[in-house]
């Protein structure tokens, strides 16, 4: 036997002695059902863990500390920039089995949730006693909520709520060498240092959530989703501008561009009407009177801008036929290519127009088909570029069409990523947004919390940038045999 | 010349080749006018400068921690827990000069500002162009942008619209050796560490805000004011429950006690009725519509927990006459003593009653006057302990009083501080809701900024906690003459 397997060897029986041998995976076969997530990216973790308990993540934890072994969590495998994929030679925690609401207080209108809690699944819990959970990721069907941490994950109802990180009240954390601590409080008040903001969003590289209180909202007492049809993209872009100059912040506003809705309606019928240049979901919710009088002014946008039609669902079954489009989108390209990527960019709403003009020149220069399907309230774009990975080169040309758009998208004075991170995906990108004393600033700040970088090392920061900072950083040997 | 003066000879000399002899202020009777903040602590700087730009910001601040001068920010010096008093030996930095409304972007509703702007300016000035900015301290006609961001002040309207954290987008700021970085974006959407997060109530300990760049909100249709006046604070606080169990979240919440109404009408005529026990201010906010529903359920909820009457403010003059006793209450106060102590605890909502009653019982047992005026709505107590300092033994009676309220707010859930900060007055209850690992992954974030501690060193943690960690600690001389 090797020195490496060896050490591997023993490695997996320590695991197996605090977790059990049935919640450690190292058979290679075993193994391929972690190879992936939602992105483009791809590695084999050496060994998969399925913890069970707080503590018995803080002893692997310290365990893979002690031996230089890089740990990435890992929740249902969603997330778009590969940020639970394994660091090359490193064990994945996987939270299936921490998967139980712990408690839901009614009256202060919280829930304390383990991290493997299927987002959808608390949402619905909560809905049985009037309330609901607001961040909905597209993914939030297989998405858990310590996933959602990890990626401060929005959803098309942020618009009007925010995304994960306003709806997060505590949590308690494993730091990368084992330690237990608390972060927030019971309340959104914090004495001290908000390290839960600086957290939320951290990409797993500062820890491990264990445990989660959230914010639960009281439900509204009307909803009401609009469909505005628009002959074209820049008509469905100007009622985007005129909703919200009129003051509007409705619940949720998506854009859903023509090859979209040929995509979603060749595995469903959404309701989307297949000749549209595009299509516009408009939902108000609140009070019976409110909805009313906002509503005159909404269709009142749409009908004004060109719209062709407006459809109008109230009842939960139409709307819910409406949205199930939404959700299925990125789903249904497989229609039309086996693989996508997604570019997360922000641009500010006023850009929109001109963002999506040159998303169509580069799919007519680079050859790609790319499809659109976004937040429109916030500016924050989804190009699809949907092509088949086995067409030589085609990889190159969507880095480099990718590449133009994240330039273009940083020179606007928007952002790289709205709500899926950066990860390993978009990590040479960094540099557009931030310069290296701000990059630094951002590594100082992880390692106060992981000062091994053992904690979802690779991602997030260009690929060798490392030297230039962190003076306490050590080398993970990693599980290499 | 001593050495030690001549050190302070020749740093001030360094300091006025930077800022010019006018913004260099040494003189002992000029440095008396910085020696209090709003809270009751004290300490009389070394040297007080006034920069007028980021450039000058850095280099002061880079000169400092060569020589190993502590450094203490400052706004407008009305912060409530001795954030902005000078730490011993130190030198003040204040931003009187930078005060400029740099930019106002009306399409995408945000302003560029400098940290010395005063809170009701910046909001004067959005409200020409039809937005405002939401967050509304009681002293927003005094306070500065930089002190909000140092405290993430809150105020009346943070119930509907959160505190300063969720309004500001971007920071420009400098650390404590000079360097200057970026926190945040155009957008609520951040790639990589959510630094600016974590910053926003680091108290001026993590670095100093030269460049602010905040959300603005459009202005609300209607706006209406009830005045709910009730027999005594408990069916004040059944009327709370009422509103907030209804699924209601009024614009603001607040009430004000018998003792605080008293003195509020002893100084102007708010319209507060002399013998009530306690009364409820109440604002709607939104659309016609929306807030004629809601109004309903706002008056029925009044009448039906007890109210004797309820009055209605619409039009502007007859709300800035209620809300104007509101935001007086503080310096009423000097009506009936030279001085208070305001303990600014957070309970769950459920424990309102509960805790006013041991206010209460505390008010009796140890011969306090005690008044009680509060964001109602967030379960946010201040209440405010009345004394004369010159009273042998008040003092100490005054802080086991309040060491008795903080210990019952940690107890049932709640916090130290809800918008006021720790800094100086409440650093030594922080064991009460932290232990020392979760203390220690604060000063860990902090050493991450500052790993001299050299801004504002001596606030937030207990004395004789920082020893057990911070292994880059070094002690800073400062300028003791």
């Amino acid at each position: 036997m090797k020195l490496e397997n060896l050490k591997k060897h023993r490695f997996i029986e320590r695991l197996e002695s605090i977790l059990g041998q049935e919640n450690v995976i190292s058979h290679p076969d075993d193994l391929l059902v972690y190879e992936y997530d939602g992105s483009v990216d791809q590695s084999i973790p050496e060994v998969v863990v399925l913890p069970c308990s707080t503590e018995q993540v803080s002893q692997i934890l310290e365990l893979a500390y002690q031996e230089g072994i890089p740990v990435s969590g890992r929740g249902s495998g969603t997330g778009l920039s590969g940020g639970a994929i394994a660091s090359p030679g490193g064990m994945q925690v996987v939270f299936t089995k921490m998967n139980h609401i712990l408690q839901v207080d009614t009256q202060n209108r919280t829930a304390t949730v383990e991290p493997g809690v299927i987002n959808l699944d608390l949402d619905t819990y909560a809905r049985k006693l009037g309330m609901r959970y607001a961040p909905d990721p597209s993914s939030q069907k297989a998405c858990s909520l310590g996933g959602n941490i990890a990626e401060n994950a929005g959803g098309p109802h942020c618009l009007a709520y925010g995304t994960t990180t306003n709806h997060v009240l505590s949590m308690e954390v494993v730091l990368e060498d084992g330690s237990i601590v608390q972060m927030g409080g019971p309340s959104r008040f914090i004495p001290g240092y908000d390290l839960r903001g600086t957290f939320i969003g951290s990409e797993g590289t500062f820890g491990i959530a264990t445990k989660i209180t959230v914010r639960l909202l009281p439900l509204p007492e009307i909803v009401k989703t609009f469909l505005g049809v628009f002959p074209n993209i820049e008509s469905a872009c100007s009622a985007v501008s005129a909703i919200i100059g009129h003051g509007i912040v409705p619940a949720a506003l998506e854009m859903i561009d023509s090859t979209t809705i040929k995509a979603v309606q060749s595995v469903m019928d959404a309701g989307y009407p297949e000749g549209a240049g595009a299509v516009l979901l408009v939902e108000l919710e609140g009070l019976v009177e409110e909805v009313e009088e906002i509503e005159t002014e909404v269709q009142a946008s749409l009908w004004e801008t060109g719209a062709v039609d407006v459809k109008i669902a109230e009842d939960p079954e139409d709307r819910e036929k409406l949205w199930s489009g939404r959700k299925t989108a990125f789903g249904s390209f497989g229609a039309i290519a086996p693989n996508y990527y997604l570019v997360d960019g922000v641009v500010p709403r006023t850009k929109l127009v001109e963002v999506l003009r040159l998303v169509g020149d580069l799919s007519q220069r680079y050859g790609i088909v790319i499809a659109n399907v976004f937040h429109a309230g916030d500016g924050n774009l989804h190009p699809c570029m949907l092509f088949d990975e086995r067409e030589p080169g085609i990889s190159d040309k969507v880095m480099a069409a990718a590449s133009e758009l994240m330039e273009y998208c940083a020179a606007v004075g928007g952002t790289l990523s709205g709500e899926h991170g950066i990860g390993l995906e978009k990590k040479e990108f960094m540099p557009l947004v931030f310069n290296p004393d701000d990059m630094n600033a951002m590594k100082q700040a992880r390692n106060a919390f992981a000062p091994k970088n053992n904690l979802n090392p690779g991602k997030i920061f260009p690929d060798g940038s490392e030297p230039y900072l962190s003076p306490q950083k050590e080398t993970s040997p990693g599980l290499y045999i």
